[in-house]
């Protein structure tokens, strides 16, 4: 249902020398783990166990607002200051990594399942990162 | 890549009585309608008759503003008041009308492609509304 | 430290016929709300009757992200389309509501401070969309 | 009508070694600073040379995104890993710089008044930043 490759496709600037198939990789990414992380730190709460887990849901609302913001930036390509992009990238892939290994240290279907993502994510920013030099 | 099914599918409390599918195609709607409308308002600003987008931009900005808190909302399923659900879903189908009537008047691209997924997010959120009675 | 009233001040469109005080006052109170909601989640986390506090975590984090799309909303003044400004602000009323008197019913000090902030917000969305007919 | 200080002073858990003085000021600077920038960038919307305005339209909207995630990273206490902490810190203080620096160079009140507060949030997390090591 996403629509990030069609909206860089139809994007009327130049956008040349930028690596967008990275950009809609991790826009895609960042949308899939900011969701995945809200529904995880959600699920927790559903959890018996539930005062063991409040190290992986305060990570998960970390990972999952650094996400929203991440993606917000990378959908923008007027006027493009990499110092910004490139900053934030660089906390969203240190967020996803951390809520990673949390959610990895859990045997909950939704934690592991979030762990995925934060990885898919992490990886994605990580990328994009070593593109843009 | 969107985990929203799989997050929904793993959640450990009960959640019988809700049209859960039709929670995930809101949820993804949303967060499609809101990366389209964030690239769409971008895309605007490097048209040549800008002083003609100011309508789409802000309306645009606005939407993927109640696009981003109506996912969070619905993704989450713990202890849920619908109250505040529908009066979001209330919201967001607004805001995805006004956009997609706005954009569906520009001829670019991207307003068009805005448009659509405007509509797609209006009518998950208004078959979602009509759900939830 | 608010900047808002200088923000509207120094708008350089036409804003006459609007309640600009009211637009501040709901701005800065949505902001302070949205603050709040998400350190009385986070504070409740820390508490040791944590089971009995996730409905009030839930709604703190719905309340928080409604509260940061309204206060989005409201500071942008180009091309005001009100049926988006009142969708958002009746879904911001009705969320800091079911917040307030959640937060109302735990004696926990970050409770009743939040509650205060919900019920604040509440009043000056309701004011707002009172004066917007 | 900000209660950032008081939601620290009624968290239930141990600060002790954080420097929480500076915490509150923080999260109250991007607060400021991101409606300031959702604010700038509407009021750019309605200037008459609008065309020269869009670098610091796209620099505010990916500041106020910015700002708004570090002000919940930082609102939340249980469980703190600094290595996000001090990541977002980063990204927001380079944000709040390089909006500032745009927004200096225009002779629009509304960019000078965003200006200050830019540069107010950038001092804020530098500081925080500092004391955190």
């Amino acid at each position: 249902m996403s629509i990030t490759q069609d909206m860089v496709d139809t994007y009327p600037g130049n956008l040349a020398p930028l690596p967008l198939g990275l950009f809609v990789q991790c826009i895609d990414a960042c949308l899939a783990c900011g969701q995945g992380c809200t529904a995880c730190a959600d699920a927790c709460l559903a959890e018996e166990e539930l005062e063991r887990l409040t190290r992986c849901i305060r990570l998960n609302l970390d990972c999952a607002d650094i996400c929203a913001a991440t993606a917000r930036v990378l959908s923008r390509q007027t006027d493009t200051d990499l110092r910004v992009t490139i900053a934030q990238l660089r906390a969203c892939a240190a967020a996803c990594e951390i809520s990673a290994i949390e959610c990895e240290s859990h045997r909950h279907t939704h934690c592991q399942t979030c762990a995925e993502a934060c990885r898919r994510c992490q990886k994605a920013c990580e990328e994009l990162l070593a593109a843009l030099g």
